[in-house]
């Protein structure tokens, strides 16, 4: 090989995915200078403990204490420290010192990307971040320069592979929610503490990414609305299943007129019902999926794994290579463009379909009573249901009712359901989910 | 909106494709204005009959006869004309005037692109083709960046939504190939002369595309062994469903060592068995996906509208879009990597497994002798099943058996069944296809 010139790579932090990133750099190092037309030196690894053990078998000699010091000596810098501080201050000090910066760090950036963004535009070098959203899975450079030329109207996205593992889970077994998070945690796919993920945080921070890119727009985590998986019970699965439907948690970004005919976007997380055909429903275990419609394009879906360390290092390394490749080129790096100021929606401005469970007396006219108050709130019945219940021991009856709603607002759709449990033949309001794909 | 510069189009073209490009280029003017950083002015388009009637309305004096002229004069040049020439040699003036160039012409590509990106090369403009394989899935995009820190080891694709039609109604309706084909026609997803389709020629050319792109080395036409599907019949297709397989028509890249221990990339294009659970196995109608497994991204799968002018427009003007801002942006577009020089190996080379179905005599014995005849050539039977079928009004009695091997060599395979042929308990070989995903 002809002599190439070294760009210097600093890796701050060697988890999961640094370890992996680090090999990988070490081991095809080859193969990335063929690719980049440069050779990517790993000049360091910044870590907090130099003793703890690692994942994979790396030279003692590149590991150090000094983050600062190693940024400001590199070309390019790899951010997989996680967290706010001090990720933020060294991804701003290596961005002022001239150096590219690829990061996972989806929280970061759904609570600070703009000011990281502006700064890099600032000093014409670039910022990546396709390992922050749904791991392996290429689709925020797709969003950002496939679909430059489209719009898009709605982004669906399975991006947390942890609840998506727990509901198939339940949804294949018949488990209760508890019992698929403990078997999740069992096979390493959840955390001790799984509330970033079960509460669907994780799944936020990404859909704030995902909106901002597809609607050109900055949204943060406060206008993503969130509603994680662990109150979807065993019978609303089971309910699901039976009317044809998956249960999935999506984050959600879509284009909506609010009744006052405001335009914006609503970006949010929730569990929500798709139909089985819908391409989505086939996304098993722990993998992601996110489902774009576009204008022109019409719709796309993007399917991969959505964490690890091995995949994961692979979106890392794309944008390593990528950036690396612009600096050996010469000419700044392509930058966000950001020329869109749509707001975010509340989440009563959301318009969807709903899927509604009632536990109802099993007597004549309930049908009619219910139907004429969904009515009256504006809310249109798609399908009603109702099967009746006969315990044979007390003589009683009892009568279940399911429905699903044609698209209406949130807000009707809560003063509706407001209204049904003020109805004196209603015992309970078995469960309440939003459907999507219909 | 500030001033911006204007950056001349040229149009090469005005068919189903071409027409939405120009209509998007007029009706969107301003938000792709806001995305490039400057105005993308059509300056006109270039057909041979100025007369003929489009799809869209356009503004008349766009038209013109002198794509020479053309071209001469624009800063971005899309083709979309087709064929091999004149489109070879307008591509070349646009390059070598420096226009940056986007064509959908994957014939063109397949026959001759080295020469077209080495051109770009010299003259430092950018040329891309997203709407040359797969239509409106952002593929070899992801493919040349997102996964230009991996390695590609195969790519699987359905990129011919004419044929995924044809077979997915047959194996709904359970319909001849030649019903499924006139429905097809009627329903516009086919020709009136089909044969580039169902002979696997297109896919042929977007297998040598995405072969070049995975493994950067350059594959021609001449690469690619080409099977179609006309000789794809109704009870293969049931066959295969009762087996728990559904038939596509793939196009197949993958790094593989011949029996010789040399490494090298079998193209191929043919009918292939898939398991039902494959995520391929899901894609309907006239959909394309293309399914990539990469050392350490693992498997992703790309899925969405592969033909069509609206949504192949969508590509076109993400490519247009992408090489506009690089001009704004100023500095040199980026090209292809082919450094690689890994061999085509010829489709004997190729290994894979394989499903049999045999008519054989109802006798002791016959099990164990097909058996010792694919042991003796190196093939490894994983399922063997015998169906019998009973004729009552003649009395005889005729056997069918099902076989799918292990994987091996295309070599061995043919060996085999010629040899199986020869055994005097065979009636015919009823069928003899490809197996993946297993």
């Amino acid at each position: 090989m002809t002599e190439l010139r070294t760009l210097k790579v600093a890796l701050l932090g060697c988890g999961n995915v640094g370890a992996q990133v680090a090999r990988i750099l070490i081991d095809d190092a080859d193969t990335l200078a063929s690719r980049t037309g440069a050779r990517l030196e790993l000049s360091g690894i910044a870590v907090r403990n130099l003793e703890a053990r690692r994942d994979v078998e790396l030279p003692h000699e590149l590991f150090t204490n000094d983050a600062e010091a190693l940024v400001k000596d590199a070309d390019l810098v790899i951010e997989l420290m996680g967290g706010i501080e001090p990720a933020r201050s060294l991804i701003l000090t290596a961005i002022r010192h001239g150096a590219s910066v690829v990061t996972g760090n989806k929280a970061l950036l759904a609570q600070d990307g703009p000011t990281l963004y502006e700064e890099a535009d600032k000093a014409g070098v670039q910022l990546s971040y396709e390992a922050a959203v749904a791991g392996a899975i290429p689709i925020l450079r797709p969003i950002r320069d496939s679909l430059s030329g489209d719009r898009i109207t709605r982004v669906l996205g399975i991006v947390n592979g942890t609840t998506n593992f727990i509901l198939d889970q339940m949804d294949t077994t018949g488990a209760q929610f508890a019992d698929a998070l403990a078997e999740a945690q069992r096979l390493g796919y959840a955390e001790a503490d799984p509330t970033a993920d079960v509460e669907g945080l994780d799944a936020a921070a990404k859909a704030a990414i995902l909106a901002s890119l597809s609607f050109h727009t900055r949204f943060a985590l406060e206008d993503v609305y969130c509603e994680g998986i662990s109150s979807v019970t065993a019978a609303d699965i089971a309910a699901a299943k039976d009317a044809g439907f998956v249960i999935k948690l999506l984050a959600i970004a879509e284009k909506l007129t609010d009744p006052e005919g405001n335009e914006g976007v609503s970006v949010r997380v929730h569990p929500t019902l798709l139909p089985r055909e819908h391409p989505l429903a086939a996304v098993h275990g722990a993998f992601n999926a996110v489902f774009i419609e576009a204008e022109n394009a019409g719709e796309l879906m993007f399917y991969g794994q959505g964490a690890g360390g091995t995949p994961t290092a692979s979106a890392v390394l794309g944008d390593l290579v990528s950036a690396a490749r612009r600096i050996v080129l010469g000419g700044p790096g392509r930058t966000e463009t950001t020329t869109g100021h749509v707001p975010a929606l509340p989440i009563d401005a959301a318009i969807t379909s709903y899927y509604i469970g009632l536990d109802v007396a099993d007597q004549p006219g309930v049908l009619a009573r219910i139907a004429q108050l969904f009515a009256e709130h504006g809310v249109s019945i798609e399908i009603m249901r109702q099967t009746i219940h006969r315990d044979s021991a007390s003589k009683s009856e009892s009568a279940e009712l399911r429905i699903v709603t044609h698209r209406a607002s949130e807000a009707a759709l809560a003063a509706t359901v407001e209204a049904v449990k003020g109805l004196d033949v209603i015992n309970s309001v078995t469960s309440v989910l939003r459907v999507e794909g219909v």
